[in-house]
């Protein structure tokens, strides 16, 4: 599941190990399939509502999502909103950052008609699976997370009961609909080898015999990691991000107080010029050019030519998306019809879901 | 809330402790209160359905929830089988449990009119209240609870999720109705505790103009620990119990087959004789005697007189209860249907609860 940059944390270097691999090859084999097969595939992906997308959402999931929907995989897109409580103590704005997503989302290219959009607050049922999923894991299978350790110490708030569970949670997002695609960045494969357990061990306990759940694939991301202005990661607090729902003012204003360094020429230079080609990178990106070929072009017109030159690639590239964005936005009640339809969507499937559930556990007394 | 006796072992001493003379403070005046205004008053109890209920349970809890529905107190009787898998792999026989704790509930008096039976997994809306009640509470206020640590070694399974989390579930079953009186022994003081402090914080984050949750207050049990006919902790393992359901045949058999000791004049001596004291406790009980004075009208002819006494004396007292179950038992479909109104009186008031939560929460963005 695609989560905000700036909340989600490397796991301590497990990049190689064996699950990492395994669940590698399982990837590729996964995309393999699904490339010769879309219908056979349902994804689950999602954003938690803490703030608005970014260019690092865009290139790093949205654009995925999109590319997914048109192929024919049956897209589902949860609005994770009991994940903004996991590390916080208020929902302030929650409900402008969720219409916002939803904006976003169609502005992408997202066609509610085939894409499922639904925030997991609306969809009770689904919310019950926590009940069962949770008597599956034990608390130190919770613990040994590392995502969970990670999150919780950047976001410099005690662990709550929410934070330490959401895994098992993540799981009944992905499970309730069947998912069997979860795209992800590798920071996030421990939440679907939980949520692989779980389905797993539900089976065996209850379904022996007609098995309810599927053992989700993650399908691990090979976007690159895309910095902010400044060569630091995307976050709300640097104010390095570009917002898919800017204005081309503010977008030329943020470029142009972002900050190089004091050599002329422009060259890229990830390692020792982290400003300077996180500016490059980003004119890649929405060009589709060559990082190193923008700096020979730009060479010694140095950083103001440069951004200049971000700006308008930028604007450009955001321009469609900005425009499709503000018409939709004229109508907000259509935004809103949107998401009930995808709640009630979701919940026919969750109430199917929980019915089988509780008739595999024996748990159907009163008819 | 009452709980099956074998699987809730005693707090490690926290009986004069300062929380504990404060809440037995409280449940004295809420008592009083109750008396005085019962209407004010909603009460929420219930059982795990891990087995049938026995004589314990029948003075420990059952012939009070009577008394307190009949005394017009608001109540609700939940049937917890979510917790049944705190501690288990497995939900066999849930069903026959569920149905035969209905049967017993009615025969000892319980009206479906004045008092909601219900069982949680049937109850979607209620469930979804874990997610936000986990957010508001620490992993580790979790990890303090002693209950759920004696819990966990006792049942020798490792400590699952569920375990861990029960107790916030239980806020779900007391606070989606409301209730603001809660009976209970005191060891599981701290669940009532865990569900004061969630209704408090969510009424101070999302809720202080209108706060949507009481804080319930215990009423502490004053029932004399029952114990099994050998002295032991009543326990299904032990088969130390007089089920309410069992035939007078069967209950004449597991006296007769319970332990004495070699002393042939029959005293009453907890501390010395266990066996035999037990005897006349159980004897006391369903007589409304001293044992003491049964004790001494026994005196030198001995156990087998004793046993006598004790199972025409248990045999009597259950007679009504058992002709009414057996009448009952006649008709499972009214037992379901009584269930079924139960679930969808619940779900009424848990729909409604799950709404004002979200509203409080600003989660309501598809209107």
């Amino acid at each position: 599941m695609a989560e905000e940059q700036e909340a989600r944390l490397t796991a301590a270097g497990n990049e190689m190990s064996a699950s990492f691999l395994a669940a590698r090859k399982r990837s590729e084999e996964t995309l393999k399939k699904l490339e010769e097969n879309p219908g056979k595939f349902t994804m689950l992906t999602g954003d938690r509502p803490t703030g608005r997308l970014h260019l690092g959402h865009f290139f790093g999931s949205i654009r995925e999502r999109v590319a997914m929907q048109d192929r024919g995989v049956n897209t589902n897109i949860i609005i994770a909103d009991y994940q903004v409580i996991t590390d916080r103590d208020t929902t302030e704005h929650i409900d402008d950052n969720v219409l916002n997503l939803v904006l976003d989302y169609m502005a992408a290219g997202i066609d509610p008609e085939k894409t499922m959009i639904f925030t997991h607050s609306a969809i009770p049922a689904e919310n019950q699976l926590m009940l069962p999923f949770l008597s599956l894991v034990t608390e130190a299978e919770l613990h040994r997370n590392p995502t969970v350790k990670s999150e919780m110490e950047s976001s410099g708030h005690a662990l709550t009961g929410l934070l330490l569970t959401y895994p098992v949670h993540q799981a009944c997002d992905i499970l309730f609909c069947k998912a069997n695609v979860v795209p992800i960045g590798k920071d996030n494969l421990p939440h679907v080898e939980i949520t692989r357990t779980i389905a797993r061990r539900f089976n065996e306990r209850y379904a022996k015999k007609h098995p309810i759940f599927p053992e989700p694939a993650a399908i691990l991301s090979d976007a690159p990691e895309i910095p902010g202005l400044d060569g630091r990661k995307m976050s709300k607090s640097y104010g390095n991000s570009i917002m898919l729902g800017a204005t081309a003012e503010e977008t030329a204003k943020l470029i142009k107080k972002s900050p190089t360094d004091s050599e002329r020429t422009i060259t890229f230079d990830p390692e020792h010029r982290p400003q300077v080609s996180a500016l490059l990178t980003t004119a890649g990106l929405v060009t589709g050019r060559d990082p190193q070929d923008i700096a020979d072009e730009i060479g010694a017109s140095g950083a103001g030519a440069l951004k200049q030159y971000v700006t308008e690639s930028v604007n450009a590239f955001l321009a469609p998306h900005r425009e499709r964005r503000a018409e939709l936005a004229q109508d907000m009640d259509t935004i809103r019809d949107i998401l009930h339809e995808g709640n009630r969507r979701a919940n026919a499937i969750a109430n199917e879901t929980l019915d089988e559930v509780r008739e595999a556990m024996g748990m159907r007394y009163d008819r």
